[in-house]
């Protein structure tokens, strides 16, 4: 597909409804959303706690990327393009680690950089190689709560706002002063944006997630939850607990600005948290002298979700690989002193978004293999669907704005 | 390749000849092939027996669309789209199945449908919404003798011809009383034209299948066969079996009709079936009292193909996916009221064909790795493959025609 | 990518780099890459040991093309295109064989060539058919000290000074006289310049092959070494070995000639062979009486490479496939006369290089990942790559002058 064409078709796209088949299937469009959308915005990596000492890293990938997120030996964390300088390699490998001797060395050559990525050590080399040219690029890190983001633009779009956002909604839940407990990948065969649409939106809770509908009352449309939601607003005033409602989402973020958005929601009534009985799973964190009932939502760019309750949270990282493979990383976070089979058992923690994640990657998939269909026909979104429809409005403005502003390297073939 | 360079290939065949490497090679082709030939003719679905109550239904695919093949309340067959109207999604998966509660609904968002795709229930849609525009998409069915088709095309081709050739092969069979004993799939690394040229000739049989040569007689040049088919007529004569063969293949079906061809040959003396032992395998089918040791092969359009013997049948599906890669189905018929284990077995029943597909499978793969060659060079074709030529001569003939009448469908991309 | 901006991809590269991403990973330059340059020079396609008698046959691939290697009545050796001249399936189907009855019979419809690719028998063709139009395309076949080389070029390189290095080279090590004793298929996925550069220089020797570099003096700069190869010339003199180093590598063959280099290396101290414990694993070969201590590196064009050892020689295959797909086929040469068992251990004539094999593999997988990167630029080559920028320079220069002599085959795609 070319360009022109591309620019016809987004101006083709009926509002209100999802996105043409071109777009789930079409490379050279997955070329552009890696281009456009996703190098341009910030995403979550993972959690700051994951890497306590100087030279623990952890592998991130975006695409054909993969980028080492590593403690310096000054404690900050760096974000590293795992491609050594001399003729590409990369330098390392599995999914994390401990780097050994202080230096990040890459297996093929033996060029060695320190954690800041200078370069240190490269034998054989001419007289005229100037080591200082040779340092492993970096990307902007910028860690909120205890999350790390990163982003591959040149131009980062302002966080100020997501900064402000997160204080008051992971801030509350105490998420700097949380750990992993557990993570687990799942592979779609699908695109990225169905994946991306089918968290935004809750219409398909009630029918595909029994669990989460029976937990959560966001399965059901607004206007059945009023008096739901009230009663929890009210046990979290009677906690103390303040978490604004923010939407500053999408084509909302307002230009220059990372899109963010923040959401409470109530449980069903009587659970504390969203497990399998209803009651707690770990012990409480941040703000939370005892449970509210309640559950956070929020988000920070395209493709970095959040889910916060009083006693547990989870991370949901989408990672665009190719047009139709997405992954999908789940953290679950908990309380950083918890002591696992003490204050929490990971089967109980992670039953709910295990369960609910490997119905998503079906269903999901599914939606993949019908909109292969050359009589795919896009249809209109509910009315609970407004966030879907919402995240494919700012998708085509990213699109057609691509053109102008480019985010970092070469963007060639 | 664009389009005026597959004009320039067209003409450049050498009459007489395979096609050349391209054609069983290049996506852009398979898109043609799709278009301009898979999507315009009619291809068989299966057997109406499948389903016997308002409610069943199975599958059927064709390169990346889905077909559900569903028996309504009133005892029809429709044919609808595998593709949910809201976003698309698979509403049915598996092979075949019972519709639960009357109703198609998707698992994603729970839009529902009668068994005619009427959309019955689609939760929280606004006002505006007009559910009657949201039926499920539906291709003409024809069921013929039992024999479920149907097409892509918005203008579908007259099936007169068809039904009449089929009425005097499949109905003297009886295959209208027929149900499906068996199925295989059979997964080919190959383009489907390799696969159809391969089914087309039998220059292939003696060297290929020993075991359909020692039992068809059509594996050897006509001329050998003179007496034995002439004792075959005979024997037919004498049972009052009448089965005139019919050409109406390929370009010779006159424009805006589909293909059709029906015609006889003998087994070897002595053999009432095609089975291991030369015996009866099941019991007698149509308007047979006796065996008399003929077959009777006839195909419809270009991608489905039949064989009836005396008390059983075959069903051929070639099911084309992407260029180098093709599924074919072969379904094995008997009487509706014969009974596995007393008048079949399955084992008995499916040898011949399930050592043909096998073979067939390896040969047409080892086929499609020699034509990858840029040394590949097509050779003409015997005495023997006159077949497998004119359906190579009618799929130039489609390919050259498809700039002027499309089928059904968004083509573009 | 278009052929113009290829030309200016070409002239974009810095000297003394790697290559840019593209050239890595484009499918269209791929095919130039066997336009150009891999179907143009002569290949290494094992050993004619392996064949001793009429109608012994082995199988060689390159890209998507399949080589009959057989010899003939007569004895000699023949390199025949494994497609069939009617519907061009594979022939002969396996790594190799014996040709059964004299006869290369098409398993599809028994086409029967003689072993010089003369057809000799096809059933039922029209009169006007011409049984001496569909000889078996063949390819030019040069036996060198027992190495079989064949190339796809209409007109080959000259190969008078390839023939002449070699002789000084295989010829003193006994080559002529060997035989296969083991071989293993290693399936990179790469890009075959990454495997070729890899082969081409030993700067990752140190850090990759820890095996190899305590045997092979080669693995450190050539400054460290002096008195260790004068040791290794003053042994080799002492028996009366005389192997010349011999540079008409890539660039430098000259036009119209095969590139060919000769180089040898000492091992280090006390070690008469490249085995676990440094003795000897076979007995000696060729010209030598005893050992001297040193390795002959010697290769033709730019996939054939050849490592020979006074009492055993091994043979690296490069086989690219795809642009992202290349085999490595290594085997291992002993005395014609040798017996297993009793004048070597498989287990240890094979040690060494299957170790570095595995590890080859290991690393270019890593630097394909890594180029991948849309954040990989070219680093400059250190003074132990030497080899590796040459074949960089020359495979730049093959494609540059692609546009005039092409090689045979159809090229359009």
């Amino acid at each position: 597909m070319m360009a022109g064409d591309l620019a016809q078709r987004i101006r083709d796209r009926q509002p209100g409804r999802a996105l043409a088949r071109e777009f789930y299937t079409d490379p050279f469009i997955f070329q552009r959303d890696m281009q456009d959308m996703l190098l341009r915005h910030w995403f979550c990596a993972g959690h700051a706690s994951s890497i306590p000492n100087a030279g623990d890293y952890w592998l991130v990938d975006l695409g054909a990327e993969s980028v080492i997120i590593v403690r310096t030996q000054s404690g900050e964390v760096r974000a590293l393009l795992n491609v050594c300088r001399h003729r590409g390699s990369r330098i390392c490998s599995g999914r994390s680690g401990k780097v050994q001797s202080g230096r990040l060395t890459c297996p093929y050559h033996a060029w060695s950089y320190d954690l800041d990525g200078r370069l240190m050590v490269a034998r054989q080399m001419p007289d005229s190689f100037q080591r200082a040219e040779f340092t492993l690029k970096s990307l902007p890190v910028r860690i909120m709560e205890g999350l790390v983001f990163i982003t591959f633009a040149e131009e980062p779009l302002e966080l100020a706002g997501a900064a402000d956002a997160l204080a008051r909604s992971a801030g509350v839940h105490g998420w700097a002063s949380a750990k992993v407990a557990h993570r687990e990948m799942y592979s779609i065969k699908a695109n990225w944006k169905l994946a991306v649409e089918n968290y935004m939106e809750c219409y398909h809770c009630t029918p595909a997630h029994p669990e989460f509908a029976k937990r959560h009352v966001y399965a059901r449309p607004a206007q059945h939850n009023q008096e739901l939601e009230l009663a929890g607003r009210s046990r979290a005033a009677a906690l103390g607990i303040v978490v604004p409602d923010i939407d500053h989402y999408g084509c909302a973020a307002g230009a220059g600005r990372e899109s963010v958005a923040v959401m409470r929601s109530a449980l069903h009534d009587g659970m504390v948290s969203a497990t399998d009985d209803g009651r707690s799973v770990s012990r409480l964190m941040g703000s939370f002298s005892a449970s509210d009932g309640n559950s956070t939502y929020f988000d920070i760019g395209p493709i970095s979700d959040f889910l916060a309750y009083p006693d547990h949270g989870v991370i949901y990282r989408f990672i665009p690989r190719t047009v139709d493979h997405t992954e999908m990383e789940v953290m679950w976070l908990v309380h950083q002193d918890a002591v696992e089979g003490v204050d929490y058992d990971v089967g109980r923690l992670t039953w709910l978004w295990r369960t609910t994640s490997a119905e998503d990657k079906k269903i999901v998939e599914m939606n993949q293999a019908g909109v292969n269909s050359r009589f795919y026909c896009p249809g209109p979104y509910s009315l609970q669907e407004t966030y879907a429809g919402r995240f494919v409005d700012w998708y085509l403005q990213e699109l057609s704005r691509g053109a102008e502003g480019r985010a970092a390297g070469d963007w060639a073939s």
